[in-house]
């Protein structure tokens, strides 16, 4: 934990403009080695634009209409991975011959900043294969992203997350996630802020730090409890597997954790991540990889909000190995969850699958 | 629509207890005759229990946590479908061996009010597919049960819908819609609600009928105007395809419904439902029957918010022929929603798609 790892950002630009920085890990510096800062040999094109926002009267909230998206790349195969390093065969969306932990603008973006986070050079990896080094460049990226995106005019809150699983609609399966910075504040971050305000006013206490409190109490629905963070089913779960991970420090966003944190979590988080992979056995007998999103929630950006605490939370729409949660007219259309697990049960499992690693201590 | 049809309700009790209305609008009554109205043949069996509420205090709503609706009936095979009419030899959860329209307590409830509403006796039928006397009597019971279950103790919001497609997670393909009572205000109508009253504060006007007047004068994304109903898809449309129906009258719910509004609704609901149908056309060139939730708003329960107006939305994750909207992470963790398509486009095409009953007027 007190090794503490030396990142070297290595800003470039692609051949359309687009932004990209390489994140090393390891000397030698793989990709941002000035002899190796190969330039995009791709030709100039024009950049797609983002989004047009359009306001919902009905709800107060804005929808991006992006239908240039409908063309975006879609499960593409091996020797067509926008994703993997360039070779002299086939120039790719990562100039560099090998990389650590990449980001780039999306070439596609929904949103005026929209970047891709690219774990691996690996097509095959996985977070939860990821080494805690290798996993600990991830997060000095998404702490990197978040303090400048967030810094940016017209930026009201970085959104840092993974959606993982064709059943997550997912089109690329190269292991990467997604920062986008929104224009606005999101709905569940208002929301979420809403309470924070009202439980504050009424309690003079944190929100979520109760709410975590309360769960490491009742512990029965604790997963692993490590030195700086929690990881816990919610007691209201709306999903058929639903795990949220927070810091015990009161910290608003990825920026502010501190080297100990960062490198507990650098353990934890792909810890988790095997113990989704495992909790679903196929007919094969064979574990099956879990679909899920992983959601960073952090402080808006700005000075209005930093009593916002951070957390992430990873949900997953399958609810046995055959099965899919599918969103019906009450949770689409109404916002009431029905859910078919039992939250106690799903924790359970997730504390016993604790692999050769090391039990429930990440 | 002079032509008021009689419908005639009778109430009966299946064996575990749960009622059960018939609705019959033809004579001889088909269900409901005294001398066919037979009891239900099967033995008393104890009733499956609602599911449990839990609070989030993260988001301040509630989750319901139903974890026996995992083992409810899956997709049976027709000779095992329960909403068919009993027959000498199997007894489903219709005793009676005909009906127009039947709504009875679902088997599997998430909560203390959930109905199934049977539109047909015909397991082919479809929304699209029913007469204006048929639909006309959905209408009716429709009235019926929010007017009952509105009165009802603990009851804040009678909601009717209908999920149709396995895509939506549909159970049983057999024509029916369901009726939801819920103890308390679902987010989405807090939301809008929020909403209205900001908007009568700011304006003094009602902000859905404002913004229904908005879509008709802008008429771009109008599909059809009627004496008494209108559907257009809305500006800020979410889903692949989105379809509102709003009353051209201020109406706070079902029940108030004249019955000129009432019948033109009988005529335009299935005329709707036939151009979804006709939306997508498959790889064999037939048409693709439209996955879709179809969700009536309704004011809530009560004396309260009562400044509501109806309206219904139907939305539908279908994006192209072979291609479903997956909620990836801005949709389900931060309810941002991403549209692949152009609300104008989608309305030009539901516009043209009028079959022979009858151009756009409905």
């Amino acid at each position: 934990m007190t090794d503490v790892p030396i990142v070297r950002r290595t800003a470039t630009r692609l051949a359309d403009g687009r932004a990209l920085y390489y994140f090393d890990d390891s000397e030698p510096y793989v990709s941002g080695r000035a002899s190796r800062a190969v330039p995009d040999p791709r030709p100039p094109a024009p950049r797609t634009p983002p989004g047009d926002l359009r306001w919902d009267a009905r709800t107060g909230e804005w929808v991006v209409i992006a239908a240039h998206r409908m063309n975006r790349t879609h499960l593409p195969e091996p020797d067509a991975n926008p994703l993997v390093p360039s070779s002299p065969a086939r120039a790719t969306e990562i100039p560099a011959d090998d990389y650590d932990v990449v980001v780039f603008d999306n070439r596609f973006p929904a949103l005026p900043h929209c970047e891709v986070v690219c774990y691996s050079p690996d097509p095959a990896a996985t977070a939860g294969s990821l080494t805690p080094r290798r996993m600990r460049t991830v997060i000095e990226a998404w702490a990197d992203r978040t303090a400048e995106l967030g810094a940016a005019d017209g930026v009201a809150q970085v959104f840092c997350f993974e959606n993982r699983g064709v059943e997550t609609g997912v089109t690329l399966t190269h292991p990467h996630g997604q920062i986008y910075a929104y224009p606005f504040l999101p709905p569940e971050t208002d929301k979420v802020l809403r309470r924070i305000r009202r439980h504050r006013e009424q309690t003079g206490r944190d929100l979520l730090r109760d709410r975590m409190l309360d769960e490491i109490e009742a512990g029965t629905r604790v997963i692993v409890h490590g030195a700086y963070w929690v990881a816990y089913v919610p007691e209201a779960a709306r999903w058929p597997v639903e795990v949220e991970v927070a810091p015990l420090r009161d910290v608003p966003d990825i920026p502010a954790l501190d080297g100990a944190e960062r490198a507990e979590l650098a353990e934890l988080y792909p810890e988790i991540m095997r113990r989704l992979d495992r909790y679903y056995v196929g007919p094969d007998e064979l574990p099956m990889p879990m679909p899920y999103i992983a959601a960073w929630y952090q402080a808006p950006a700005g000075p209005v909000g930093r009593e916002f605490r951070l957390h992430l939370r990873i949900t997953s729409i399958r609810r046995s190995p055959d099965k899919l949660k599918y969103l019906a007219g009450s949770e689409s259309a109404m916002g009431v969850w029905i859910s078919d697990t039992v939250p106690e049960r799903v924790a359970e499992r997730l504390r016993h699958l604790g692999g050769a690693t090391g039990g429930s201590a990440p």
